[in-house]
C-alpha cells in the first residue's frame, strides 16, 4: 500500500479521489499495490463525503505525515502552491501536479529540487488535459530532435473561434455560450488573452530544448481583436482561424516561440481540431510529424492524467524519472520582432493593394464577393519589419483593421 | 555504458544503428549512459558500414555475451525470432522489437518469461510506427477504463484509399503507385487482405484488456473488393472509405473486434488521417477520445520507436516495466456474426430498394446523380442477420455488388 495526498478538492482534486476511488481495481492491477488516500487538503468542509474523514485544513498534517510518500497538488495558482510543494519535495515526497501556472513559473527549479532529493516531479495533466504529451515527447521521442511542437493549447479559445467560424457567431455571443456552457471562467482574460497557451507552450519548450521558457518572455496574442471579417477571409484563402502556440528550434541553436492566433491551412491535421478539443503536433527529425489529439480540460480526463502521474511516482518511489531541464535566462530565446511569417492584413481606404505593393511588394489579394474591405497576404517578413511598413501603410492613408499571422503547419 | 545488440540490418535495423549513432549526444543526456552498439547479426556481409566490425553470422555470439543486456530485434516474422527473443529473454536481456507479427502471435508467451527472468519486453514500434501508442495506452491511460480503441494501422491501404477517394484512381493503379513509392511491399497481401491491421488491433485489444487475442480469432476483411463507385456512394453519404482496425468492451465483458473497410463519416477524426499516414483512437472512460496520428511505418519513424524502448530497458536494467497482459483462449471474443453494425449495400436490379425494404424494413437509400447501380444503407443489424438477409435480397433477383459496415467512429 502507498499513502498519497491530494492537495486541493476543487474540479481536479474531486475528480483525482473520484478516480483513485472508481478504479481501484485496475490501479491496483496495474500497480501491484494498493493507492490509499491518507489525506486531503482543503480550507472548505465537505463534510458529506465519503473521504470526511481525510480531510485537514493544515498543509503540515500532510508534510509531517513520513507515510505519505506521493502528493498530488491541484489548488492551482502558484501561491501557496510552490511553497507546498518545495516543502514536499525537500522532505522526500514526489509531487504530481496539473497546475500549468506553477509549473510554467517555477518548473526548473522545483525540478531540480526533485532530483537533489531523489524523488519525482511530474505534470502530464499540466499541457493538454487528458492528452497524453509530456511522458510521449520526454520517453516515446527521446530519439528524436525535435524541430517543432505547434498546438491548439486552450479549449475556450478554439471553442470561441469554433462557434465563429462554423455558426457565424459574434466573438462576444461565442463568449458567453463557452462560459454557459461552463468552458470559460467567469473572468476568461487567461483564456482569450492566451496566458493560458503560453504557460503551456513554455512547458513544452522547457521540455523540448531542455531549458527553462519563461512566460513573460513569449511575445503571446490574443483572440479578443478576431472578427467575423476575418473568419470569412481566411475561410476565402482556404484556412481557418485559430490560436496557435508554437515554438521552433532555428539553425543558429535559438527558439522561435510565440503565442498568436494564425491562419491555418485546411489541409493541416490542426485545422480540424474544433470545439473545446485540443491538439499538440510534435515535429521529430525522425518521426516526422505526431499528432495528439483530445480534451484538454474537463474533470476527469485532467484528473485521470493526475492519477496516471500518481501512479507513475508510486512505481519509482526509488528511482527517478527522467524529467528534467535546466533554468534559462531567456539568450536562447528569438527577439519576437525578429520572428518570420507571413501576413494576413485587412485594410480599408482607397488602392490599398496598389498602397501595399507599393511597401510590401508583391502582395496575393483575398477575394471576397461579400466584402467592404481589403485583404491580402503578405510574402515572409520579420515581425519588426513588418510593423514599420505597416504603419507606413497607414501613413498612406490606409485604415489598418487587424493582421494575424499565416501559420505554416 | 550499456552493450547492446541488433539482430536484423534491414530496413527498421539499419535505422536503429544509425539513430543510436546520430543522436548518441541527445541519448547520452537522456540516460546519463553511452549507448553501445556490442553486435549486429546479420547473415549478409557489410564491409562498408561503419560498425562493420561489429557484425556477425552467429546468434549465440549475442546469447552468450554477458555485456549485452538489451536486444533489439527488427528482423522481422515469427522465425527465428521468437526462438531468439525467449532465448535472450530467459539469459537475464531485455528484448524490444518492432515485429508485430511476432508479438501478435506470442506476446502472452514473451512478455510472460520476461517477468519469470526480471527483464522487460517492450514493442512499441510494432503498432503505429514511430507514433507512441502502446506507452500512452499502458501508462499515461492507466487510470481509464478503455472502452474502445479504434485506427487506421496499416499505411499502405490508407494510401490506396486516399488515392482512390482523391485522385479518383482506380484500385489496382493506386497499389501500383503505392508500390512504386515503397509504401507496398511487391507481395501485398499482408497489407491489402487486412492480416497487418489485424496483428496490430490484436496487439492493442491485448494490451487494453489483458488478455491475448490472436489474429486467426478475428474477422477480417481487406479492401479489394473496394470500388470506386463504392467511394462516390460513400461520398454521397458524407463519408469516406478507411480500412479500420476495432475493439470495443460490450457490457457482458466481452469484446467486439474486426478487421474491415468502413465509411467513415466526414466528422470523425479518423477520416482526416490520409495518405500512407496512421491514427488510432483510443476512448477512455475518464478521457473520452484521444487520438495519436502520424507516419506509422518508415525507417526512421520506426527505428526511433525502437531506440526509445531501447533507452527504456537501458533505464529499467534492474526494474520491471509494467506491461503485460495473460493469455487469452478466444472466450472473451464476441463472435463475428453476433458484431452489430448498420451495412452499406450497393446492388444491381429491378426494385432493389423496394426489395430490400421487404427485407431489411425501412433503409437510407444513398442517391447519386451518376449512378448505374442502388446504393442503401440499413440500420444497425448483427453480421450474421445481415448475410442471411441479402442471401434473400439475391434469391428476389437482386445482384449484390458491394457490402461495407458503416463505422460508428
Amino acid at each position: 500500500m502507498v499513502s498519497v495526498a491530494i492537495m486541493g478538492h476543487g474540479v481536479v482534486g474531486s475528480g483525482v479521489a473520484e478516480i483513485l476511488t472508481t478504479h481501484k481495481k485496475k490501479l491496483f492491477a496495474g500497480l501491484g499495490e494498493e493507492i490509499y488516500i491518507k489525506k486531503i487538503l482543503d480550507l472548505r468542509e465537505f463534510p458529506d463525503s465519503p473521504l470526511a474523514d481525510r480531510f485537514t485544513k493544515d498543509f503540515n498534517d500532510i508534510l509531517n505525515d513520513r507515510e505519505i510518500r506521493v502528493v498530488a497538488e491541484v489548488m492551482g495558482g502558484v501561491n501557496p502552491a510552490y511553497d507546498f510543494v518545495k516543502k514536499c519535495l525537500k522532505s522526500g515526497k514526489s509531487v504530481v501536479t496539473s497546475n500549468k501556472e506553477l509549473v510554467a513559473a517555477k518548473g526548473a527549479e522545483l525540478l531540480e529540487i526533485a532530483k537533489e532529493n531523489n524523488v519525482n516531479f511530474l505534470f502530464e495533466a499540466s499541457v493538454g488535459g487528458g492528452i497524453p504529451i509530456i511522458r510521449p515527447m520526454s520517453q516515446c521521442l527521446v530519439a528524436n530532435n525535435v524541430d517543432e511542437v505547434a498546438g491548439i493549447l486552450n479549449g475556450t479559445t478554439n471553442f470561441i473561434l469554433t462557434k465563429m467560424i462554423a455558426d457565424g457567431m459574434q466573438f462576444d455571443d461565442a463568449l458567453k455560450l463557452a462560459q454557459d456552457l461552463g468552458f470559460a471562467e467567469r473572468n476568461p482574460a487567461a483564456d482569450i488573452e492566451g496566458h493560458d497557451a503560453c504557460r503551456k507552450i513554455c512547458i513544452l519548450a522547457s521540455l523540448a530544448y531542455g531549458k527553462h521558457v519563461y512566460p513573460d518572455a513569449v511575445h503571446t496574442e490574443g483572440i479578443t481583436k478576431i472578427t467575423l471579417e476575418d473568419v470569412k477571409y481566411a475561410e476565402a484563402f482556404g484556412c481557418v482561424i485559430k490560436l496557435i502556440g508554437k515554438v521552433k528550434k532555428l539553425e543558429d541553436g535559438k527558439i522561435d516561440i510565440l503565442v498568436a492566433p494564425m491562419l491555418v491551412p485546411n489541409e493541416s491535421q490542426l485545422a480540424n481540431i474544433d470545439y473545446e478539443f485540443n491538439g499538440i503536433m510534435v515535429r521529430g527529425d525522425c518521426t516526422g510529424d505526431v499528432v495528439f489529439y483530445g480534451k484538454g480540460a474537463g474533470k476527469l480526463p485532467t484528473a485521470s492524467a493526475v492519477v496516471a502521474d500518481i501512479v507513475d511516482c508510486c512505481k519509482h518511489l526509488k528511482t527517478r524519472k527522467y524529467l528534467y531541464w535546466t533554468d534559462g535566462d531567456g539568450k536562447n530565446i528569438l527577439p519576437a520582432e525578429q520572428s518570420v511569417s507571413a501576413m494576413y492584413v485587412r485594410a480599408n481606404g482607397t488602392d490599398v493593394i496598389s498602397k501595399a505593393e507599393n511597401i510590401f511588394g508583391s502582395v496575393s489579394v483575398i477575394e471576397r464577393a461579400d466584402a467592404d474591405d481589403t485583404a491580402f497576404v503578405t510574402s515572409e517578413i520579420t515581425y519588426g519589419e513588418f510593423n514599420e511598413k505597416i504603419a507606413s501603410l497607414a501613413n498612406d492613408g490606409v485604415e489598418v483593421l487587424s493582421t494575424i499571422r499565416i501559420g505554416d503547419l
